[in-house]
């Protein structure tokens, strides 16, 4: 029945104006997404919240291509936000989908973005509480983009990027470079997207498995490597705590065939966008527990210790070379890799 | 300072790449956004709420032209989900930004969109705790496109439209038709555009005013007619309450230079979205002191009384017309009118 729906139509202006198409988009949504769609049909969703602290956060995903091999936009559009809170200590909850459509998508392109968007959010556990959709004309978008906001509720204090001391280790939950590589292969049929792919994962289950642990209290902060990769989170946190993140080269986790298709595509595996790959920072003593809390999860077997925060200059990034050499790790000024999330 | 940085630039493919770029555009967001951007700079922000209900919604805009005569899209974006919020008795509280640029976009643009939505969360009352910015290509999107996410609280029972009995009247609190006449001359430089205004405002403080009054529990349901129009809004509740919504013609507020408009570009102002005009769903016997009510806010001066709800079959809307026939209003297919809100 839905299939029938959904075979050979494309997305229409009307499917936007407010009139019975856009309604019936809107219905068609609500199936696709199944029970993870508990909105009502008023024009707010209602939830209710037991004296909790709140984390609220948003993402607006305009991903190229938005179907690639192992997963679509949906699906980052879902875990991106769902990591963004889950980072924080909060448990994800809530999700609203903002939907922007190119007039002549095809029907089951969308729809199999939304069904995407349903399973992710039944993996990661939260509920879309709220939608919206707007077609634009051809040219006015590249197919979708879609944004989620998300909230979560904290059962415990927050994480926060103060509470970095010097000392801490800096662990990655897996390899680097893994989405970027799939999807610029995707992109430009490289060939590379067989042999590498997208990490994009909900990592609230890692975390939490993390939390509940002996060593939960030493984790003092976490972040997902995503946009501007882990040359990003390093700078961020260099700058939030003063103390100088020491990385080392060798200790990084980048696959064979990413390696080489980042040497091929001239791009610094440091620099690329994941979407299922966690830093966190952990009191050195506690660090090898915290690892194999990690490397217990699908999401976390190939979690290792990639350096250390450490006094220093201010806003520094430093970095040991594999002949001992060190460098300063610069800012970037741009990566010139847009469309990856 | 702010408007040197700002002369003559425009945004580029690096604003959104998660680098150094990235994070300037994001620095001067906050400055251009002023006190109601409370966001922190970590992934998410932290609200405490006080065991509270809470009323969330998302929507995108993808205005056209995104800059108008008395408004913008930063405007339209701020008032949309803050009115979402406030028609289901909820105090608006926090929104959430996401911004997709086009790459070329005058910075001095972008600042302009981004000085309204402080302007409006201002006089709203809300903060902004969270935003993303993403940019893509020259022809990947329609210079700027924006989504609000928002969360309210609720200091009494949500709103419903389940709540709206036989015999309730119905108000609009003031003229429609505005808002799409206004950016259509614009967008086509008809020159309607300054003798009719957008009605785009925020209406949280207009609800309160009712809700505070003694005519406070007579209101059963609001609405705000934004896209689809009268239209729209009185086929909702017509399938929700299973009541049959009867609008009297004659008595629509729709301002002269508005008709004019509408005949000539074969629009019928029912049809037509607004952003600053509610319809609300009244007992009858307080449908005079909730007008009044209405008309000492300056949101709510040409409020009037435009119809009933009466029993019928289900799902039917019916009009008088000016020479007495009663006519059913068809819900439409599609509007034709992409790109108002």
């Amino acid at each position: 029945m839905l299939n029938t729906t959904i075979a050979d139509q494309e997305i229409v202006l009307d499917h936007g104006t407010g009139a019975r198409l856009s309604r019936e988009l809107v219905e068609l949504t609500a199936e696709l997404l199944g029970d993870v769609y508990v909105g009502e049909m008023e024009d707010s969703a209602i939830v209710r919240t037991a004296g909790e602290q709140l984390a609220i956060t948003t993402d607006s995903f305009v991903v190229d291509p938005p179907l690639f091999g192992n997963g679509d936009i949906g699906k980052v559009a879902v875990c991106g936000t769902v990591n963004d809170l889950a980072v924080l200590g909060a448990e994800p909850r809530y999700l609203t989908l903002g939907v922007i459509l190119e007039t002549g998508l095809p029907l089951s392109r969308y729809a199999t973005v939304l069904r995407s968007v349903g399973e992710a959010a039944r993996e990661a556990g939260v509920v879309i509480v709220a939608g919206d959709t707007k077609v634009v004309r051809p040219g006015e978008a590249d197919q979708i983009y879609l944004n989620t906001a998300g909230i979560g509720v904290f059962r415990r204090p927050p994480l926060r990027m103060a509470h970095v001391r010097a000392g801490d280790s800096i662990l990655l939950t897996g390899p680097i470079g893994n989405h970027t590589v799939h999807l610029l292969s995707v992109r430009e049929g490289l060939g590379f997207e067989r042999d590498v792919l997208s990490d994009c994962a909900p990592l609230n289950g890692l975390i939490a498995d993390v939390s509940r642990s002996p060593f939960g209290q030493a984790v003092h902060s976490i972040r997902d490597v995503t946009r501007g990769g882990l040359t990003a989170v390093m700078h961020e946190y260099a700058r939030a705590t003063g103390l100088t993140p020491h990385l080392v080269e060798e200790a990084l986790p980048i696959e064979r065939a990413v390696r080489m298709a980042c040497d091929m595509l001239g791009i610094n595996p440091m620099n690329a966008a994941n979407e299922g790959c966690l830093c966190l920072f952990v009191q050195q003593a506690a660090a090898d527990g915290v690892l194999e809390v990690l490397r217990g999860h699908p999401y976390g077997r190939q979690a290792v210790i990639v350096g250390t925060m450490v006094e220093g200059e201010g806003g520094e990034v430093r970095v040991t070379r594999p002949d001992g050499r060190v460098d300063l790790l610069d800012e970037l000024q741009g990566a010139e890799l847009p469309r990856l999330c």
